[in-house]
Order: structure tokens, then sequence, then C-alpha cells
């Protein structure tokens, strides 16, 4: 572990930890401890946490985009100086491997930058005037101006699988910064040390970019009552949460129960189903077998996108591609999984779910493996055991998938209709296949929030275009996404004025278009002034 | 009543009424009930209705704009094909002017064509396409392309102020039918002939431009249960409601519940705080008890806008101002309310609120008034009894509003930063003070929808650059607007398609832009093919 960790609470811009309650993260790969060791945050520093947030947020949502945007940057800078320590410190409490914590690291520089240029751009701000019209009748139309304004401040839930890119300056913090909302994070106990030490790079880019204290927090937990404090707090006033369906829907009901509801964004899970289609299985089925064990066996399967369940129709063609399939699963060296609670997670789940009624597992798992690494499984079942039971169709969050073989389009269609909503779908087919499967395609819809033609689930590519997110229980409101620019939307709020003064506007809305941002002046889009 | 009343359910396209629970609507002015029976839908015919709306969906979220703006017209020009017999109903079922029936239909048929242009500009489908690199390191990126797409059927509730604008086709249903989703209408028990009315015209338009049956019903209720029913059925994928927040908070809870949680947008109370800035109030108080005698007044005060409360700081202008607004409101004629219920309320809770400690009634109101016409009032509290009793803060629907006379400005902003979150906010001010008073034009903007400087905030423009919305409870979700074209985006959600043949991906998303829409190709917004 670094010698720089204290493990402390950045309550604003200070190291503070006056609590009793300690934790140490975990080496799952050495199978140790690691040595720092953090103190949960109390309830008082929670407080003064959300405290601190609250009172930076005039200043903080005041600032020019320019000065958000440069924030952003230094965030990314001071990442990028925090080199190989970051890099180790992120190892030793996940597992994996450096070539993943670098891909991490540079997926979370990408999108700072990603944001940076689109608070830069403003078209996030949705700037809209439609003027006076004094001689309308019969009644005079007034000045209306619209633009958007951030919520307020946001708690993030660091994201157990990217310690990185879903957590502490990760994609939910970004795009809140963007918007101009604090945030408090809440880090996830398994890499606290990671998440103080993007904290410090935080607040250092903060402090260097003049942004008031409190527009950052890193607050550490062991349990789940400083989550539950800070959803409760009335000052916070929106939630980015990535996990467990149970965990995300526990905070779900209790930011829907405060006195004053608040949007809470939760991506949690998602079985991601894959449909083979006759034609493409039979002329390609081997190729998609090797395709297939590489998406099941990524990162351990420790992806919110990991293909859990494999839907096709019963022939000698699905037969083969699941005996290849087990074939290269079994040949494929396992991984370790971020932590020995995740692993055991892991091994029970998966076991439930192999003992249900015609369950059949075809990849034999080696048991003579490595502490805490992942037995990557296959399993079939028929589509109407499938059907029957819903334990067969939970998320089991590791190596695993299952492969369901039904006995025809009507029951593979059942099966479609009947699944809980996804974060991806995706359809393995020729051209002949997605002609005579278009019902099944356009069902598949209906449950997904990304349709994926002839490849994999995993891989999330960060642009405008990726929607990650979906029906429930992908996430807890299909109409944003948390990937992507777009996921700034999640924060930010429109706001009128009407009749008000030049002076007294926003820079986005006054009559000079000194941001030079695209603004809809009586219904054409356009940077000029008015 | 209208002869061609049935007060039956318009269950798709059938009138149907196999229930026993009736009832009758009021005519107010009449203090006498109207005369057609209305029949309360059934469970089973709830459910029916319901499926119809979901077997629909396929066929109509997949008509081209151009067909869904041709029946927004349709639906206008059926609805103006009803003439004065609407318009006669509307009046008999609320007690309001044929004047303000005009009005109002005006208003409904402007938001059907304002949705119609949207619908065809396209800006509201979010087109944008993310083209493939091969060569990328250090894997490939795929093309990825998002496109809005509707949420599934929407329950509307209609609202009892707003027969028209803001029930059975009115902008919530305006805006779901433009985003391609099937519309459930629970009529407001208070005008069930008007909406039966209006939704054979709604059904007529249907029929004309070949939408399927089930992408309107209208359903009758005389209690809750039947709004409990819709909001729960797992086939309902979103709800908008205007009305009172017990009501909608409670539906709010219910939608947060399901198993499948669904977006819900909740319109509901507002008390409209007017901040009165000394100068001003000096030099013109006069002319603004004028105006908002008139504010109060309008409509009875059956306005989700109505000014409920004003705040100045003590001084002989104030009293004037006071003083010189008692007067004219008493001079002004009363207004006959919507029903003998809402009537009641009103005459409650404002003695409620007249009751409490410190309040002191300054319009001394007619008792010999006609049945079911608002007393108008204007009551007066101190800004230390105002914050100390949540009482004189809440709602009173309808001709009242109670001035606030703080000690001084540190107690103004007190007031303004412990108020619930509202619709609109206004600030009466000269150039000076709207200079010495930008912390408490600040603190508003936190607690507000929108901000109105030197005017009144009855009266809800219809275009893009008007919120109505709000924080709560304002609204139970401010990232939305229930006005202007931008409310078809409570009924929608971003959807991804990754490396999508061509001829599957939808018209919006192909590369030809046969659409002629504005799509955002690689980070440029552009009208060109790919």
């Amino acid at each position: 572990m670094s010698e720089k960790l204290t493990g402390k609470n950045y309550i604003g811009n200070l190291l503070v930890a006056t609590g009793s309650t300690t934790f140490k993260t975990f080496n799952p790969l050495l199978n140790t401890e690691n040595s720092t060791l953090f103190t949960e945050a109390t309830s008082l520093e929670i407080d003064h946490a959300v405290q601190l947030a609250n009172s930076s947020l005039e200043q903080f949502k005041n600032t020019s985009n320019k000065n958000r945007a440069t924030f952003l940057i230094a965030i990314a800078e001071e990442i990028e100086e925090l080199g190989q320590e970051l890099i180790h410190l992120y190892c030793a409490e996940t597992g994996l491997t450096s070539q993943r914590a670098e891909g991490e690291r540079a997926r979370t520089l990408l999108q700072l930058r990603n944001f940076s240029q689109h608070v830069l751009e403003g078209k996030w701000m949705g700037a809209s005037i439609d003027t006076r019209q004094k001689d309308r009748q019969p009644i005079a139309k007034p000045d209306l101006r619209k633009i958007n304004v951030p919520l307020g401040p946001v708690v993030v839930f660091g994201a157990s699988n990217f310690p990185l890119a879903y957590s502490t300056a990760g994609g939910d913090t970004a795009s809140a910064f963007a918007a101009g909302c604090p945030v408090i994070v809440k880090s996830h106990p398994m890499h606290a040390g990671t998440s103080e030490m993007v904290a410090s790079a935080i607040l250092k880019a903060a402090e260097k970019t003049g942004m008031p204290n409190g527009v950052f927090s890193n607050i550490n937990s062991k349990g789940i009552e400083v989550g539950l404090q800070l959803v409760a707090h009335p000052q916070i006033k929106a939630v980015g949460f990535t996990g467990s369906i149970q965990a995300g829907r526990a905070l779900f009901k209790l930011a829907s129960e405060r006195p004053d509801p608040i949007p809470f964004f939760g991506e949690m899970g998602s079985v991601n189903p894959v449909v083979l289609l006759p034609n493409e299985l039979k002329n390609n089925g081997t190729n998609w077998a090797n395709t297939y064990a590489d998406s099941v066996t990524l990162g351990a399967g420790q992806f919110c996108t990991n293909p859990g369940l494999i839907l096709g129709i019963k022939s000698e063609s699905l037969d083969d591609f699941v005996n290849h399939l087990a074939k290269k699963v079994q040949e494929t060296t396992p991984l370790c999984m971020l932590h020995p609670a995740i692993h055991k997670n892991f091994n029970n789940h998966r076991k439930i779910v192999c003992q249900q009624k015609g369950v059949s597992v075809v990849a034999r798992f080696n048991d003579d493996i490595q502490e805490n690494f992942g037995r990557q499984t296959i399993a079939t079942v028929s589509g109407t055991d499938f059907l029957d039971n819903n334990t067969t169709q939970q998320e089991v969050f590791g190596p695993f998938s299952i492969v369901v073989q039904c006995k025809d389009e009507h029951e593979l269609s059942a099966i479609i209709s009947n699944l809980d909503g996804q974060l991806t779908g995706t359809i393995i087919g020729d051209s002949e296949d997605l002609n005579s499967y278009s019902s099944i395609i356009n069902q598949l819809k209906n449950r997904v929030g990304r349709l994926i033609f002839n490849g994999v689930s995993t891989g999330v590519e960060v642009c405008l275009s990726m929607l990650h997110g979906g029906p429930y229980p992908a996430s807890t409101d299909s109409r944003f996404t948390a990937v992507g620019v777009d996921a700034i939307k999640r924060w930010i709020r429109p706001f009128s004025y009407q009749n008000c003064p030049d002076s007294l506007l926003p820079d986005g809305l006054k009559n000079t278009n000194t941001l030079k941002i695209t603004r809809r002046i009586n219904g054409v889009d356009t940077i000029k002034d008015l």
C-alpha cells in the first residue's frame, strides 16, 4: 500500500477521522489484508461534508463553463500525476491486472476530458429564448428564456468492479461536476485506498483551479449506514449508484420516500441476453463459441454487461456451440476475483443456479484452483425449465453463463417477453436470420437499453451514441444513461426566466451570446446575438 | 347536458359500461346535478384498456413522425368540430365562463399543433451516430447509433381546474402521443362529460388517420381505486398527473413501489411566492396592488400558479399595498368555483389559515354571496408567525393570498430559504432593488422552476422556454416540464444500436437521412446523409 494513504475521510479538503469503526481493504491475489486502516465517517462528519457541499453550491454552480472545463482537465492531469502508485494500489485492492488498471485509468481520463469539452460546447445547457410580443392578442406574450441549472449536491456510490471509471472520479462524478453539482463520494469499501488517492487528485485540481472547498468530499464506509445517511440528507439533491439490485433498490426506496423525493439513478443488474439465430449458428457456431468464451470469462466475468444468458433453438448446431464454448471456457486460465466476498457470492449463487431442475453444468471447472479465483462455468437448461423457474434467470456476478435450449421460436419468444429489463441484448444472425426473426428482435428491443448485432456486450464504448442503462432493473430510470456525455442530464433541471433584465440573466441567456453556444431563439437554432 | 353523452367508458374505440358504480357531474352555477349518469370502469374494463394500449404499442410507436403529426392535427380539428356543444358542456361541469372555456380550448388546440410541428421537426429524437473505426487501438470502435423511443402506455389523470388543456387531450396526452405512447385517460370525475366528448374527438381522429385501436381509452372514475389500479398495472410504463399534493404523493409512492418502478410526473401544489422589494413598492405600490387583486381573483384563484403568498418588509408602503389590495379584492365580483367540494375545501382551508396565531383578515368578504362562489380573501401575518407555523405556508386552492410582513431582509431571507419547492417565484422591484437584493433573488431561484420579474405568475405561456414544474412538491421531478414541447421528454428513453445493419435501423438512424432531421454524426450536427 502507498505510504501516502491515511485511511481518513476527506471532508472537503481536510483529512478527518474521529470515528471508531475501522476496516482494511483486501488483496485477493495474495489472499491477505492490505495494511492501511480506514476509519468510517461518523454521522457528524457526513453531515459536515454535506453542509460544506451545500455551502459551495452557490459559488460552484456559478463558475463559468470554461472554469469547470479547466477543473475537469486538471483532475485528469492530477490522476495521471499519481502514476504507477495508483496502478499498484488499484491492483492490490482488486486482484486485477495492471493492464486492466491502466485501461480503466485511460477510460477515466477520457471521460473527464469528454465532459470538459461537453461543458465548453454548452449544448447541455439547452438555452432557449422566446422574445416578447407586445401586440399579441388577446394578451401580450412575455419574454421567456430557459436554461439548465445544476440540481445541487450529488452523492456518488463507488462501484466494486470499476474502482476508477465508475467510482471516485468516474462518469457519475465527472458528469455531476460538469453540471455544476458538488459531489460527495461514498467510496467502495473494497477499494477505499484507491478512492482516497483519487480524491487527493480531485482536491488538488480543485485547489489549483480555484474551486470552493466542499465541492468534493470522499467518505469511507464499512457498512450500509453511511450510504443511508447520505441519501436521506435533506441537502442532497440527487444520487448516482452502480451496484447490486438489492442495494440499489433499497437506496432508491429511501430516495423516493424522503419528504422531498430526489432523483436516484441506479445502474444495477443485468444478464445481457444473447440470441443465437439458426443460420448463423450453423455456419459460424465455432467462431461465436470462441468469441463468447472470451466474453464470458473477460475480467473474471465481473462486468455489468457480461453475457450471462445465451438463448438458442434446440439443434445440433446449438449442441456443437455449447460443447465448443464449454471446452474453450475450460481452457481459459481462471482469473482472480475482486474480493473473497465476491468470490464467495459467485460460488454460492452459481451453485444454487446449477442445482435447479433441468440445469446441467457443461464446463467442468477445475477444483484445484487458487484461492479467490473464479471457476468459470457454463450451464444449460431447457426453455421450459428456464421459464418456470425465476432462480435460473438471475444474474450470477462472475464468469458464468447459462445457455437456454428453447424447443422452438415460440418458446424463445415467450422467454424474451418475460425477461426483466436489461442493459444490453445481442442478436447473432446472418441476413436471412435477421429477416426471419424480426419479431424476436422487436421483442428484445423492448427489454433492453442497447441492441448489439453480431458482437459481444462486454466493452462499453464511451461516446454520445452509447446508452448505458435500460428498463428496470438494468437501471432505475430508463430515460437516462450512465455513460457518454448525455449522463450530465441526470443532474440538471431546466429553469425559466420571465421578463428578466438582461443584466440579471446568466451568461447563457443574455442578449449578447458571449458563450458562443447554440441557442434556440424563437424556434431557430443559432449562435447569433439577440 | 349533451344528448350525445352516454356516460360510458371508451375502452379503445368501444363504449362500455358493465359496472355498477355510477355518478353524476355537477353544475355549480345552477347548484344542481347534471343529468348524465356516468359508470365507473370495472377492474376488468381497466385491464382491457391497458391490454389494448399495450397491443397497439408496436404499431403506434412505429408510425412515422408524419403520421403522428397528422393524428395530432386531426385531434385538434375534431375538437373544433365539437363546436359550442363542448363549450356548453364544459361550462355546465365547471361553472366557468364560456370565455374561459374558449380560451382553454384555444390553448389545447395550440398545444396539439405545437406537438405536431415538434414531432415533424424530429429534434426530440436526439438522433446521433458514431461511426465504426476499424483501426482504432487497442480495439476497434463499433458503430453506435442512438435515438429516443417511446416508453410504452401512459396514464394521464385529468385535472380538476383545466378540463381541456391539462386533461383528456391536454399537454400530457398530446406529448405522449407525439412520443408514440398509447394513452389511457382517467377522466376527472368533476368533468367526466367533457372528457367523454373530447375522447370521442380523439377516437375519430385516430380512426381517420389509421391509428390502431387501443391507442386511446377514456375511463370514468368516482373514487381513487381506478387510478390506483392503472398506476399499478404492469403494462403501464409512465404516469402524468396534475392535482393535489396528497393524491399526487400517494400515486408517486405507488409508482415507485411497483416491482418495476415507473416514471411518475406529478404537477402538484404551489403557493407561488411574490417578493415585493421596497423601492418599487414605495413608488408603484398602488399599481401592483391593482395588478395583484386581479391575479389573486382570476378564475376564482383556481390556478396552480395563483399567487398565494406575498412577501414584503414591514413599512408604510407595505401597509398601503395591503390596504389597497384588500379594497380592490373586495370590490372584485366573486366567481363561481368548480364544484361544491372545491368550494367547501376552500372555505375550510381558508378558515383554518385565518385562525392561526397572528393571522389577520384584511379583505372583509361578503357573507351574502351566491352558493359555490369563492369569498376572495386577503390575510396578513408577521414573518415570525409565518416561519413558526407550517399551516400558514400551505396552498389554499382558491381566491386567497396571505401577505407576510417581514421585520427585515434577514427574516425575508429566512422565509425564502425555508419555502417548499414552487412552480414560480416573482420579484417586484426597480433596478436599485434588484441590485440591493441579489442574494434574496438567488435564494428564490433555488426554490422555484420559473422566476418572473415585475409581473404575475398566472398565465402560463405555451412555448419552448416555459418551464412548468419545479422542485418538490411543485413537481415530483424537477428535471421535466409539463408545458411546452420539452414535455415530450417525460415519455421517451434513449436506445442504442451497435453494429446494426442499415436495413434494420429506424428511419431516423439510417445512413440516408430520409426524415431530414438534424443528427449528430461523429460530434457534428448535420442534416446530411452519412
